[in-house]
């Protein structure tokens, strides 16, 4: 499949933030299409994108902005996806295909599917990468490059509506990786979830100290603290939803991650050294297999 | 304070990883000891250190190591700072200044202080600055260039010797602040030992994964993962002395930690979602304070 020319003469962006905009940016750069849409309920999001040329057109309306859409691109927070989709299912155009970018899965699919009508092809896809910033001014092309794209398209899904997903984001640089929803929702609640709620309670831990000390964290978080803030800088809607929608995935991990700690906590308090010399070696070497597998 | 020229005749390091190696390369790199001496029990390190030009001179021996010298900065894991000292002090020149790298203090100086003849000035010294990677061949000069370098000088130390101690470190680029041994243990738990041990248990908890739910958590540790996998990555034996010698502080602060989390653990299974939404937006203030503060 040749680098650009048009894949999809119209395609809708359905909520226009970081990840939205980077790939309607993408698009444009492999001219994948001839006409892209935004809808987005925050007409400061649809001015801000059509001022840095995301789209050609922008609208609030849903059913306008799916009309003779070929592709339309679900990138609202997980949360809403369904509300989102009927809104728009009554406009679309028969065989069109739907795409989303939510961190979760199941739940998302669940939430969208039951809105569309029959014809239409829903393709569930995960890009693997995000910065700590958002909005459509946070966008850009290079996003994706040389980063995962996870598809998790329910069995009997048209085959052709796949390959041409795929082809978009292979454009904008991803490597694509198909597996179940189900397996994506756990394994992204470890690589992903978790690390997330973990940081983000680590910095709410120390924003509940006392103002001198806070400042001093400030002061000294090169030591260790400052990696988790730009974790903890993550939308806070985008990732309300994560949890509420991967419920059951990143309570089971994290109840593993809680039964670990307090494992090491014991081991603090007796003066076990060799459990904590023991972990801290394992530890070391899951490193060195990351760097190996050319992800550092 | 001219930015080099000859401060210390001689100066021993006594334990050469990361920090002494860097320091001692930054001392050579100002001319600011005419003697550079090492003292390692590992014949590996003393090698590498001799081999790579950090030091003049090279022995196993304690005594002989400190035999002469202005200055004698004890760079081992914090759990053996007392026995090294123990080992080095009846070979201590009358008025020798005693200093250490350790990132636990009161407990060093605990240790350390017990086995120093009078007439000797012991100032105990933190650098905020490091690397995953350990042993002499990871050292270089510019690790403090810019970076905090701590001072907890117990009462009635000798004005001239933190001075000298602390013109090393300001000719390494470090800014100096001067603080409470107590109080930097209880900061440091925080910005430092907590976030260590939380990245420790996290990916320990992936490394006891199935192997094959573990090969795809190093696959796309991009996702957040991979940012705990660098700090879990740091030295396993300094970092058991860390936690085994700054206890108290470590565990009151876990205990916060732990408390926060199961708060959201609950929240997420209730689907609370205005309880992670309002953390989550605090915790993002953290990251612009810090990153106003010039940190990030």
């Amino acid at each position: 499949m040749s680098k650009d020319g048009i894949l999809f003469d119209r395609i809708a962006f359905i909520g226009i933030g970081l990840i939205g905009s980077s790939l309607a940016l993408s698009a444009r750069k492999t001219n994948s299409a001839s006409h892209i849409t935004v809808c987005d309920i925050n007409k400061a999001h649809r001015d801000k994108a059509l001022e840095l040329g995301i789209c050609d057109t922008a609208t609030g309306d849903f059913i306008e902005a799916v009309k003779d859409a070929d592709l339309v691109v679900i990138c609202t927070p997980p949360g809403v996806c369904g509300d989102a989709a009927a809104a728009f299912a009554p406009g679309l155009k028969e065989g069109a295909i739907v795409s989303d970018v939510g961190s979760v899965k199941q739940a998302i699919i669940h939430d969208v599917s039951q809105h569309l009508p029959d014809g239409i092809h829903f393709v569930p896809a995960h890009p693997i990468a995000g910065t700590e910033h958002s909005g459509p001014e946070a966008g850009f092309a290079e996003l994706f490059d040389k980063r995962w794209l996870i598809l998790t398209p329910p069995a009997g899904t048209d085959e052709e509506a796949v390959k041409k997903v795929s082809t978009l984001w292979e454009r904008a640089g991803s490597t694509i990786e198909v597996m179940d929803a189900q397996h994506h929702d756990m394994v992204l609640a470890i690589t992903s979830h978790l690390p997330h709620l973990i940081a983000f309670t680590i910095v709410g831990t120390a924003d509940d100290l006392g103002d001198h000390l806070k400042q001093e964290v400030i002061k000294f978080s090169a030591s260790g603290f400052r990696d988790f803030t730009r974790i903890a800088a993550s939308d806070p809607v985008m990732w309300r939803d994560v949890f509420l929608n991967n419920k059951e995935a990143v309570l089971e991990i994290l109840q593993r991650f809680s039964e670990d700690l307090t494992f090491l906590q014991r081991a603090i308090r007796w003066g076990e050294g060799d459990k904590l010399e023991e972990l801290f070696t394992r530890t070391r070497e899951i490193r060195r297999d990351i760097i190996e597998a050319n992800q550092a």
